[in-house]
């Protein structure tokens, strides 16, 4: 059995006729699947709208009380819903999470170490063995349902926590592999067609990037910013049994080329 | 088999202690339960925050499509995933959801009649017959999982609605009499005793409505705006099946007397 765990994210969300055909998109991947979206540009829209000021530490949102509020809505509310009801409208049966629904997705408040010193606020990180609730997404797999994520989890205690969408969707995959006989495929879409060589090329995409050119590539600076976690987290997931990672736009989710493959 | 439908509005959303002590009352209720909860002021106070003026005709809102992304944002956002946290949080295994999730509340677009000519905008009503995915929510329930409802509904082609909350959760308790050796009861939990005699005299609360009290307070102009369409959508699942309705304060969840039961 496959499943695919697909996440979508940057321009895709904030763009509504990019967001329809990326949800047809997913729509037409057979079998098993599970969506996770990221939060775009609409977050801090509304924290504008709202007279919020939002902050950054080396690209982080630092997620106060009230930018918690912000993301919370924005995410699990207004974008999760706003997928959830056009896919239902595409005969597909999705059912938006957020990780306090049924305890689906448990985090830790970031941790500051030595080298990162920076309280971060409401930000949740995850642990690899305990934070997905495994079985409760297999209950509504084998329900035909297609579980829609948002990155939004909470720590158990009443504390609903901003989290990493990219992370969310590599360790839902890595939790998947445990099931005997199942093959879990992630694919990170955006408005891109992969991992671009040159930022200002669009064409420029990589077809495959092993870890040692990843490795590279970091090192002499050519991939940059959200890039680098993205890779960090496909990279993991195939280091943890995920069989394929593939990243590029939603419209070659079930192609084989047009798209950047990643492996070890 | 016993299923416990509360409804929670008003002012028990607004504050957040009350809130806490309510969800801790609902807890406390033993076997399936299903919660409904409103929106309170919050939507209000986002709108106002955000510069987007709400129109109220005959007491209910308008909802043009700001207005709606405010309405989503908030219950099926903000409110909704706090509910959910904080039950998670007292040990309550609570998933949250609004109608488009797992097709559990479908609606169509209030229809303008002879009587009726305003346009509500993206405002959903219900059909007894048809609205509420019944075995979804037994499903649900059978997992030992609570549902959570936020009163925003879809209408299956991609709308998401606006509903009046009271109604989803008659509608819910009535089609849940569906199934053979079920009794289902209906609570309204707001911050009063009950159905007050004098709305000034908090302790004025009325132990007993039938129906034919009902017509008469209604008719005498005793009991106003919010209270009529709660009455009516009381009595409607008393008509329809529900073998218990009663409205008062969430902490008498569990007991017979200190709040107003209705009856036909």
């Amino acid at each position: 059995m496959k499943i695919h765990v697909v996440k979508i994210g940057g321009n895709l969300i904030n763009d509504q006729e990019l967001l329809s055909s990326s949800l047809k998109a997913f729509c037409q991947l057979k079998g098993n699947k599970i969506l996770i979206h990221g939060g775009g540009k609409k977050a801090n829209l509304i924290s504008d709208q709202m007279g919020i000021s939002t902050k950054l530490i080396q690209g982080r949102r630092v997620t106060d009380k009230n930018i918690l509020d912000v993301v919370v809505m924005t995410y699990a509310g207004l974008i999760n819903k706003k997928i959830v009801a056009k896919l239902q409208s595409y005969d597909c049966n999705a059912l938006g999470l957020c990780g306090a629904d049924g305890n689906c997705v448990k985090s830790y408040f970031r941790k500051k170490t030595k080298t990162n010193i920076i309280d971060y606020g409401y930000v949740g990180d995850l642990n690899r063995k305990s934070s997905v609730n495994t079985s409760l997404i297999k209950w509504i797999l084998k329900k035909n349902i297609v579980p829609v994520l948002c990155p939004i989890t909470h720590d158990g205690k009443g504390y609903l926590l901003n989290t990493n969408a990219d992370t969310i969707a590599a360790y839902i995959a890595i939790s998947l592999t445990n099931f005997v006989g199942v093959k879990v495929e992630l694919h990170f879409c955006f408005e891109k067609k992969g991992v671009l060589r040159n930022i200002h090329d669009s064409e420029s995409y990589l077809q495959k990037i092993d870890f040692r050119l990843f490795q590279k590539i970091k090192k002499n600076n050519s991939i940059k910013n959200g890039m680098i976690p993205k890779l960090e987290n496909a990279f993991f997931a195939l280091k943890n049994g995920v069989s394929k990672v593939s990243i590029g736009l939603p419209y070659y989710l079930n192609d084989v080329n047009n798209k950047t493959i990643l492996c070890l």
